[in-house]
């Protein structure tokens, strides 16, 4: 039997609680390719002073190193946020086939963190590389993340 | 005297031949804040086997490492190449002032290179975070870039 995506989101999530616990920013990113975990990482732009350092960047860069190949063919990229412009790209130069994220880019703006989005129609821009992505998986559990976050670590953003 | 914006961006071309030499794709970017150059990268993907690892990535880190800071407001990023959607929401990220480019991703993409770009009219989607970006310094220079690549690397792209 697979392994679910509550499964694979549980772990993001819970990658995130520990990055918190941490005085790290709220979101955690899990890539998967079949059953087998790939990487699993939460943000520590502040622990490395490394704006790049967003928990989707560090787990593709993970797997890239797991599979000893840029190409992440194949992969599933589960977020405990929508992906940014930036991690969104990085996942389409790495050819991820499908994106699960939690809560919305939107609820990370409400908790004060700038929000660089890229448009819906630009999603898929290389031709032939249109990524599934797919919002709304354990939803309330990862708008708790922001939530801990403002009582744990307070106003920091970036 | 202030120095020239051809000075950075002859900086700039040089580690992307430097890069070449080394079997790697034909980017180069180097930061500086006035007269002081922060970092200067090539890309790195294969040998670091790091899709994330291109030039401009690497140098918005190490000038984030360098001024013990993620916010690089006041700099400007040269790069021998438009920043590919994911860079360019790097820096926007990072809150570089200006990013000043030689060749366009169109000429990456008739390298055969992919070209995951940001609309022109997504660029400072974050309120107040417009960067003023100019391309077509050193454009001839640049291009060579590309054809010294074809000629000693071949036709490895990603």
């Amino acid at each position: 039997m697979a392994i679910s995506e509550e499964y694979f989101m549980g772990l993001a999530i819970k990658k995130a609680r520990q990055g918190i616990g941490e005085g790290q920013a709220p979101f955690g990113c899990c890539i998967t390719r079949g059953d087998s975990i790939l990487s699993c990482e939460h943000d520590k732009v502040w622990s490395r002073n490394d704006i790049t350092a967003h928990a989707e960047l560090l787990a593709i860069r993970e797997a890239c190193k797991k599979l000893k190949d840029v190409n992440l063919m194949g992969c599933t990229l589960y977020s405990t946020c929508e992906p940014c412009a930036m991690c969104y790209s990085a996942a389409q130069w790495a050819r991820v086939s499908r994106i699960i994220f939690a809560s919305s880019l939107d609820d990370a703006l409400q908790a004060g963190f700038s929000k660089v989005k890229i448009a819906q129609e630009q999603r898929g821009e290389m031709a032939g590389l249109n990524i599934e992505i797919r919002g709304g998986l354990l939803t309330a559990e990862a708008k708790v993340l922001i939530e801990q976050y403002r009582e744990i670590v307070g106003d920091r953003i970036y």
